[in-house]
């Protein structure tokens, strides 16, 4: 997951009351796109870029309206859009700071906030993008708010909800809810494996001492794994209270699509989970395989120093300047010296064999 | 447990509908093998192929119809199994999803999922082999599917249906569905035996310290423990939601079964606990062993690097060409230095004595 | 966070009855300025220096009193203070203990105490300055106390009292109490991000092994977060004491807001879990990288002296000084040498290339 | 304790339906010795051999029936005791299979099974020797099984029963099992103190690094304590559930000798878990102690190595035969070069000495 | 703490029926001395060694009884002491066994046990001492035994009885077992902040790593706050069943002293807690530091090695004898071959410097 700088709220908001509308992340351009789907099992209607004002009388009993915005860092479009819906302040604080942490939220009216951090893994070598997600569901109604930097993971969601494929169509907006956030948990799957693809490449090289650069690889991998599972966690618990029925809007007839759901984030985090073990167990491996290898060198060092050393010495002993030397005259010293030498050589090696050294 | 490279089943599924009948798993060749029994206390009665339409027909008071389904790879006749059965959608996506986790659910219409994975020791030397199965229980029916690659853990329920063994043939469903779940477990424990071997060779190597490649199968055990106990534990929770007569179906008679159930399960994760334990143990003991090793032949090295290397440097100082050398011209000089360099030796031993370190 | 070295309460008051009102802290001089606000919707008078007799006649329904006092160390005017609000004396004794814990207690008389731990960055470079803070929440007042010694957290919430802004003039002194603890919150969240500006620095030094003080850096920035912990993982139990509605005086008005403090505290702990991750990581690649250093001089220390030392052995051999070693003698004898110490060296370089040393 | 190779219960009872009486253990010899006590606080009558068929006869009110069975192998009279008792074949099955685990459950018909591992410390150095032991409590006897390989810790409870000491024979068979259970953790506490001889004897050997086998010690160590908790740990459950008064056939007059019970477990874990604390203590003071000495003994070569190597060099280039080396010729050469050789080699110890090496 | 050697209680009791009165602790000689205090809010009476069968009937309403006996291991006393207060014999066992753990039991007719480890700070250098004492609380009654070793924690309390001193001789015995327990914890707060000093000194010689002695520091100092934490962990329990009125004779009116203590219980944890922390942190540092100077050692022995080996070797061959050499012959060769070998050391410098290690 690429980290994206914490950029904290507080340096943003320090001093102002809490529910003040101020848009918290990277400074953005371009407009912010608006759609609106408005649905019933009969049919479905989809205005781009609508009157926000009318948004409102679209909802009905019976019908679902979706209202999709791609974009948050146009402040006063998302306040006109929350208060038309009668969204409480605090809830339109946490749509706009992009850095919040995953939740749900029942506010006053009803209105109930899920934000969750959407990852999406893109470009090549595959990189992971986080992005900040919200949606608030009301009755009839569901405002979804992404910060629209990132390829789309709703667009199946709208492919269903236009082609009527599925029962999208002819459940409540808690059914909708319920295929977003499924979406978003889709792609953390698609992270998840490219991230798998890179453990599995990394435990390879573990085998491979000479690779260079595991250790930060591994780290990088870590600091991945963790912001992912700090991502998923409280989702669990989000779908947990929806299963629950302890959420307005949110009826029996979802539940087993909750359920289904909730399976999806738990193998997530089964999947999280064992990677980091795995992870574990690379940088164990690596260390064990270093410090044999380590031993490796040592040995070496130590058979050749050790056995050549003396040896040296003996040489040097009889390469001394001295007069009287009486061994240096004798014809046969020079062979008896190499065969002494070759004799403690052996020697030497025998009990380097002995100690299994060798 | 071979790791079987997951295929995860959003690859697949991705921007589907929930509830959408599609294989997930390793494609397969060859058919699917159908056979049902229909047991009441009074007899067996087995068919091989039956047609089945015939089947949900078998289904009366007093009697349990074992639908036992050798392969899933066949979406049509699983479909098709399923919806004579009123099996609900989700339930049979989880049926053909291979790659899914241990699971008990309850679906509308009251039918029980439930999906765990049999690993069997294979081949010689054993290795394990990994096979998702799942359980559908109803009103006087069960279906059961595997994925048909390894060896049959159902054979001796069969034979006990067929001789009348011990209670099945007297008791419902549910204790059909014990005794399967009591097969797979009995699978376990085979399997953790073959583990608990090769973690007592691995132990016994641990204090060879030559031996090229412990960490290497330290991981992979870390690894396998891992996978089984992460398969094992839901099964537990699954057990007791069961004895705790919260799922339908399951009835007050099999409660000791379950109770005797819960206890085998209970011994694997127990098992699993105590082998990664003495795994780590293992590791510690290994790592302890090569730095004591380690410490071994840097203090050779520095013993004989210490003694030797002033010596030779003392040779070396009598082996310079100056002219006006006067020691080298003295008849007793060269026994002097061969002298003093015994004495230094003897020295820097003695201080080596003193300092423990031979 | 500047390890304030702790005074143990117990030094100063051992063998006193509880209740005692003793300050314990750091010595201090200069005298301590108590302000007091008194608004309700309509408007706000302030005092500065009050007589502490009017105080309680100021409180009155509807409307909220708050007497802000700035040090601690002079007992008598804060026992008066107390005493005149009918403060229990062993919430006295925790007011007047600045080396106290985060708590929050609930007093006969129904008098809420909540002290925390207020920590702010000051200096530059920015360092950590904690001090201990204290909330008396009763009918209709809010009495509190902190040290005095650092720059003032609570400037922007006497700000929006005189103006009027948000709020805060509309609500009881719950809502004050929220807003005191809310910009105690906002200073940890300025420390962390400091502490995070730290951690960043030492992940870019860990890669650089020749950096010589990360371990002490480390090892400062663990206690430091770990002392953060400390203070805040108890003002979360508390703030869910308060918004289970648990503690008098706290109406159910506040708790949207209490929610979203809570939410606050949550991200600073959320931080810290992570970045305590993030610096065991830095750690662990440190030593990992630091451990291939070793392995690198290592081997280039080894691969230097296994060819050069048998080298210079042979080269010793034929520096002996023998009468009879006719191989001197002999002209093509000094190529020959020469040619075989190169084919010596070429052939150890050859096997530390395939032992993939080089 | 002794590690007994586990034999898995399923190698033997592989297919067989659950409830088959299999004796799952070591093959052994000899006969089984069941001993019967019928006491009232009146007297106690003691039967050896007893006639199987008469022993149900003897409950009666008032009274306690204690049938006393050493060794299990002998299926066929254990089977024969437990029917004529009323037990449950599940219940059968688990006493007669001495791998199973400490439990406690109760049996259709009310009767209580508790199954636990005796530990007896024996031989000279004392070791640890373990046992199955269950105790299967009905309404008015008590039926206890052990396997009758080691020395017999029920000896005392019979002599009290013999010579009425305390409150044994006042009370029912509640308290029985209370009296055998308590002499099962005696036993616990007696191996205990003989693990923390050998604890203390490591503990002693970490601080003397030229012990050898102190890694494998260590290790042994941990596989013993870990053995001896997963043991006593289900046994705290047990117990906690008859203080709850939730088993049948335990009355509330036995409350406080539980609770008694319950405290002498407690101190097992305790002292179980302080010992693992103090061996992960002992090796990680091994380890630094380790690394401390591998630091000596390096700085020792470095030191001399550095200082010999560059003098053995100027020896060296005195030692050349060029023709035209002039300096040679020049009487002072000699010892100024001795000269500087003694400076080179002070500056380099005044080096080492800067840096805190020497 | 000094750790005194753990009598293991069934050493002693093997065999003997539970509630046997056996005292259980270091033989020790001399007398136990008992004091009476009698006392209600008009006066107190001191009595020194009483008449043990005169206490029983001072107990009166309104009125308290405080026997503090001063020293356990004269049984004959302890028990008329008991017995005379009607305390049944298990509780008894307990006062008498020294080397229990702490806790709180409440035996029939409503006496409650307080069981715990005073430890207080004795010597120079300080060190900690271990004692075990025992309150038991009845209607209108306190008995307070300690072994009776080391100096005397509850003379400030004795001090307020007889002064009067806080609200001490208003209240009832629930108030006196508070504040015996409160001058225990105390203790603890002392010793803790020996511990914290010895930790301190610690935190600076990790930075030293010339210092021979730390990991056995470190070890003791770890044995120790694990001791702490394990006495302190139990009386936190014990507290929170005074506080929620599980424990007779104990009112609500001393709940704000009891919620007091269980802070300074609390305060204590958290200290051992960070403490331990602290700890680790500092073997952390302390291995990292000598990895360090173990990489900084070797660093230098490699490159003076690395230098003069080869240098050494070209010497070498000038130095061989060979009669065909005709560089030795050229006037030039000397110069030139000191010239290529102070090249070749820079060179290799050069290459240090690039690789970063100088």
């Amino acid at each position: 997951m690429s980290r994206k700088k914490r950029q904290r709220p507080k340096d943003v908001k320090l001093g102002l009351p809490p529910g003040s509308a101020v848009y918290v992340g990277q400074p953005r351009e371009g407009g912010v796109h608006v759609r609106a789907f408005c649905y019933d099992p009969q049919g479905v209607r989809e205005y781009s870029h609508p009157d926000l004002a009318d948004l409102p009388k679209l909802v009905a009993a019976g019908r679902v309206v979706w209202v999709d915005c791609d974009g948050v860092h146009d402040v006063a479009l998302v306040r006109e859009l929350c208060e038309r819906f009668g969204v409480h302040p605090l809830a339109m604080e946490d749509v706009l700071n992009t850095q919040g942490r995953t939740k749900l939220d029942v506010f006053d009216g009803g209105i109930v906030l899920i934000a969750l951090d959407m990852v999406t893994a893109e470009g090549q070598p595959p990189e992971a993008v986080t992005e900040h997600v919200s949606f608030l569901l009301g009755e009839g109604f569901v405002l979804s708010f992404q910060e629209g930097r990132s390829g789309d993971l709703f667009d199946p969601v709208r492919q269903r909800i236009r082609g009527g494929t599925g029962k999208i169509r002819t459940m409540g907006p808690d059914y909708l809810v319920h295929a977003l956030v499924d979406a978003v948990v889709d792609g953390y799957l698609a992270v998840v494996a490219v991230l798998e693809d890179r453990i599995d490449a990394s435990e390879l090289e573990a085998l491979d001492v000479t690779i260079q650069d595991l250790p930060q690889r591994v780290y990088a991998l870590k600091t991945e794994l963790g912001a992912m599972r700090r991502a998923v966690l409280p989702l669990r618990e989000a779908i947990v209270r929806m299963q629950r029925g302890e959420v307005p809007h949110v009826g029996r007839a979802v539940e087993p699509y909750l359920r289904d759901l909730s399976d999806h984030v738990a193998q997530v985090l089964d999947i999280v989970e064992s990677d980091r073990e795995r992870l574990n167990g690379v940088v164990e491996l690596h260390l064990a395989l270093q410090t044999r290898r380590m031993n490796d060198v040592m040995k070496v060092l130590t058979i050749v120093a050790t056995i050549f050393i003396p040896l040296s010495w003996i040489a040097g002993i009889y390469g001394m300047n001295f007069d009287y030397m009486p061994e240096l005259r004798v014809w046969w010293a020079y062979p008896a010296t190499l065969a002494s030498m070759v004799a403690a050589a052996l020697g030497m090696l025998g009990w380097f064999k002995y100690k299994d050294w060798i």
